[in-house]
């Protein structure tokens, strides 16, 4: 493969501990991270490009999205948008168009979807089962999205189906679903929230996941507060999503486990709901990931540059911070080494803005910064 | 001039009274709009540009920019972000950098912003002088700004300059500089707040804009409740920008005047205070437009699109109400009636959006949703 030297780069965010950010640096990549350092003191490659004092970071990791449906739900956001408060049950709207949809219709759908999140700089994206809800539906999503998407993620227990009874589809869940999917995914998942799987239930549900060998994640404390983040700190989850509303124990749990806090304020903001204690979590020490939860219902969207700026015009985290939970702690929220940072040995998931310093994510709102995209080396725009 | 004919429009907002919002719609343009109706009746043109069923729309207004300056305060932005409060005085930092940079930084600054918002969808820019408050400086940067954009606004009193006394700073706008500048511009406007000019500063400069011929804006109500809007509306300004925070009074006297209520949310987000009253303005009936602001210092965007998000999700306005108050209200803000509409005759500023409806714009947040911009029938994009 080819080498490819990146130069006369203005600010570089490796999340390299040693490394740090660099200003006037260089880095020179094949498909991994070869070399790091002052702009002067670069090795020669095959190819030069100069970016011209941009800043340079490691692309993006959305450690959150649902991206295996089809149709859309703009009649509901707009119901919402018009007063209407949030409700799970919508979701069982793209389970009905998920069912009725062609694999080609969903691989296109996803595809174009992931397309969408890497133009602007998103190079690892895990995504969930969840709007099949039957064996066959189920496996067929975790394959369509294994297909194209780094890490997947099972979520049969995403709601239960309208007219079947909970317990019962807890025990479908984690028995011949659960059999029948795990060959095809990393992870598994419960939304664990009144109206969808209580406590005992998600408990069940992680549980049997686990036996089978799966990492597990937890929706949590997206609606109110409730046993979701105990759940997943307890039972050692990879990563609790939401965490929109959280008790003082809940927040202590997080910042003494391992288990990363994943915050999805997209998510909070299109739902009308609270922005979540992004800064209490901190400052307590737990370790916070942004993600995009893109769904068509209740936060479509691919824009991890949106995340970062609301949680820091609006969540009093520094640019510093949203930039680290939108890279390396997305990547621990994967429980993966290899992207959200640019040590050497690194995967070559480089993102280049349009503007000197990851300081105008925040500073410029809404403004696409996206200037040069490579993933695993490969240029992507 | 070749004739364009845009067809196959999903969904085609004019802002027409009558035409209203249309859907399997067409349009036919040269630098003016032509023809409006049903794809299937019409008529022919040089040109066939067929969208697929995207939405199609009028280009934004942005009523409210502040585009000649040199430098960025990107130091002073990350200090707010850690706790600093906003601060008008920062004002003076871009000031230097501007009666510091040629006419050629200038315009090129000027350039790469309007190129930028071009690019998402706006094709009317309003920008302000303001960051010379010189004689010299005022005239200069009213000229670079005028060889370039649409509408400008005399605002020598944006600031009384670091070691200057406010009345004799009043004396020379209203005298030596206003004569100078008014030949260059269309409208004045001031930045009545506490710690800029007061009321009877602003009034003195608003009078003697109006005296010299010039239609009135205002800057008001940014920082807490204030005169601003009170004199905004007892003055017949076309226009009081910001109102982030009105009295019962103030919604009421604007409910009953001709003077548009343009809020800058991004400008808010990006200081850290709270959202304006959009809802109660609206109910009270007050006409409310939205705007960028982009400045270096307060609000650094020329996303549009970022401030309707902002109103729908966060301000409690319908995704109509937003797209009006970024098309049509902001082209009633500049007293302009041939742009922000796309009835047979206006300019032929169109937008169309990667997405089947403009409800898209809040349901897909931060999503970059400009497909190809025309500006007079000129295609930008
Ligand atoms: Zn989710
Ligand atoms: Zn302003």
């Amino acid at each position: 493969m080819t080498s490819t030297l990146v130069t006369n780069i203005g600010e570089l965010t490796t999340n390299d501990p040693e490394l740090g950010r660099l200003t006037d640096a260089a880095l020179v990549f094949t498909d991994r991270v070869e070399w790091v350092g002052p702009a002067s003191a670069a090795p020669a490659a095959d190819k030069r490009v100069d970016v011209a004092g941009r800043a340079v970071l490691p692309g993006w990791v959305d450690s959150h999205t649902h991206l295996v449906f089809a149709g859309d739900r703009t009649a509901e956001f707009e119901a919402r948008m018009a007063g209407q408060a949030y409700a799970a049950g919508g979701i069982a709207v793209t389970v009905d168009a998920t069912r009725s949809a062609s694999d080609q219709e969903l691989t296109a759908n996803l595809r174009r979807l992931v397309a969408e999140a890497v133009a602007q700089g998103t190079t690892t994206v895990e995504t969930k089962t969840g709007y099949g809800l039957t064996v066959a539906d189920e496996v067929r999503s975790a394959r369509i999205a294994a297909a194209d998407v780094d890490e997947v993620t099972f979520l049969g227990a995403h709601l239960v189906p309208p007219g079947a009874d909970a317990d019962e589809y807890v025990a479908l869940v984690i028995g011949e679903m659960l059999d029948a999917v795990a060959p095809h995914v990393r992870w598994a998942d419960v939304f664990c929230e009144r109206g969808a799987f209580d406590a005992d239930q998600s408990r069940a549900v992680l549980e049997a996941a686990r036996a089978k060998g799966l990492g597990l994640r937890v929706h949590g404390n997206q609606l109110g507060e409730g046993p979701g983040v105990r759940l997943a700190v307890e039972l050692g989850a990879a990563s609790v999503d939401h965490c929109t509303y959280l008790s003082a124990a809940d927040v202590d749990a997080l910042a003494h486990s391992s288990t990363v806090a994943t915050l999805l304020p997209a998510c909070d903001l299109s739902t009308r709901q609270s922005l979540p204690p992004a800064r209490e979590l901190l400052d307590a020490g737990a370790t916070v990931a942004l993600a995009g939860n893109c769904n068509p219902g209740s936060s479509y969207t691919t824009s991890m540059a949106y995340c970062i700026t609301t949680a820091v015009l609006q969540m009093r985290m520094t640019v510093e911070e949203a930039v680290t939970a939108a890279t390396l702690n997305g990547a621990k929220a994967l429980q993966r080494t290899d992207v959200g940072h640019l040590s050497p040995g690194a995967r070559a998931d480089v993102h280049v803005l349009d503007a000197p310093s990851t300081t105008h994510l925040a500073y410029r709102p809404g403004v696409p910064l996206t200037h040069a995209v490579w993933r695993a080396g490969l240029r992507q725009r």
